[in-house]
């Protein structure tokens, strides 16, 4: 197994607030750090913590076997992996970049045919989170090559392998990241119908979060309604969950607020 | 201040689950407890544990000055107290029946133009929960019923008073509600994705857990966000948690699944 004092040639293609998290989170980790970014002065603070800038992407990548790119989207990596596909060959890259599942499946064929191995990872942090206790990033792709890095990824954050499918990380990662942004959105929603009443959301903030608390807890007794549907017994029936939603629907109407979220929340949850 | 060692006389009209739990919790508290359900065998247990049984609904009301309904909806509520106006001046009715925030204030309305206080209450616990450390109950309602019989009501959990609009503690308990069903709908729509590419719920849910217990520690945050918008500078622009929710919309496409959920969370958190 490779440790923390075996010092790593690693690649980082990309210095946005979060490649820049990720750069020095391998550079305190003792690797031997080759950056590159469109707007170079973006290396300078990491230059001075030891790391080296490349002349270009493709140089960069030729500089490391194990190259990180945190670059905006799918259209971007293309346009730095394609050219440098002949450096690339027998090293590993590591996709950081936020992609659809096909996106991340459709770099893994490209690569596989040009001997090039390919993990793709979704970052559960924001940039201030990385490398600390909160922190952590799912991996998808062949394990050998998860387990051939497992200890520099560590540094990002705890690992989190998700599968072979190449796809795996980045569904994982986007539900969620829908989870968040449903949380968020009743929020919004419950914070102008409290306000409707006299209320604040600064108040249904402090009650709302100890509740959500607990109950996110739930979520691991609900998954086998959804893994094993055919064994799972329900607590609480689709009649009686409609009822609860169309009441809370029935409130949102009465304070003048859309009531379109808990609509959906009906259907997705008891299909009636 | 009234305080534990200070028996009170309380009527209860309701022993479901919930009823039952509260009736409990009351004479555990020391408090002399009269208690009526449609079902009289459901009292058999509380009348060993020294509950009284009234023979009618009115019985019980006129034997208490804090009667407490927990019945199963608004017209149930009506027809217990209508014909029993009499026996009620004077009263507080503390309703913890689910009902809507316009029938919450139309019971209050009721009420005053016959000389009874009214509270209304939204228990956020199952009833097992109910008396324990993590169950709390919203009032809403004159503060002054409130703080007189304040310490009988938090032997059901910690009690939360949420303002004067007998509405406000159902607009809190519906917002709050909503919460925890958008985030079980996200859970339901994000185990199918993962499922989709080889992954399960069981593990989602070992991973979104802990991150929606960050993530709802940041509602306090966007508090000002509804409160303040004019003075409000958000973290993250609309532009980009448009086009993060679009991933997730494109994800979801891929894995074959429903996407309406993440339409809404766009049309709800943006506008856009």
């Amino acid at each position: 197994m490779t440790n923390m004092a075996t010092a790593q040639q690693v690649s980082l293609i990309g210095l946005g607030a979060m490649g820049t998290a990720l750069a020095k989170a391998l550079l305190a980790g003792g690797h031997e750090v080759t950056v590159w970014n469109r707007t170079p002065a973006r290396a300078d603070a990491l230059v001075a913590d030891g790391a080296k800038v490349a002349a270009s992407s493709a140089e960069a990548m030729a500089a490391a076997d194990l190259v990180i790119l945190c670059v905006l989207d799918d259209a971007a990596v293309r346009e730095h992996v394609e050219p440098a596909a002949t450096g690339l060959r027998g090293s590993t890259v590591v996709n950081l970049t936020t992609t659809t599942p096909e996106q991340a499946r459709a770099l893994g064929t490209w690569a596989a045919a040009r001997g090039i191995d390919v993990l793709d990872g979704g970052i559960m942090a924001v940039p201030e989170m990385v490398g600390g206790p909160d922190a952590f990033v799912l991996y998808s792709g062949a394990a050998a090559a998860f387990e051939r890095y497992r200890s520099v990824l560590e540094l990002f954050g705890r690992a989190e392998y998700v599968g072979e499918d190449l796809g795996a990380a980045a569904m994982y990662d986007v539900s969620i990241l829908g989870g968040m942004y449903a949380m968020f959105a009743a929020f919004e929603q419950g914070g102008a119908m409290v306000r409707s009443t006299g209320g604040s959301a600064a108040r249904l903030a402090e009650l709302m979060t100890p509740f959500l608390h607990a109950m996110a807890t739930l979520l691991a007794t609900q998954a086998p309604g959804i893994d094993t549907p055919a064994d799972f017994v329900q607590v609480q029936s689709d009649e009686f969950t409609a009822a609860a939603i169309d009441l809370i629907d029935r409130a949102a109407t009465e304070s003048g607020t859309s009531t379109e979220l808990y609509g959906v929340l009906r259907r997705t949850l008891t299909g009636l």
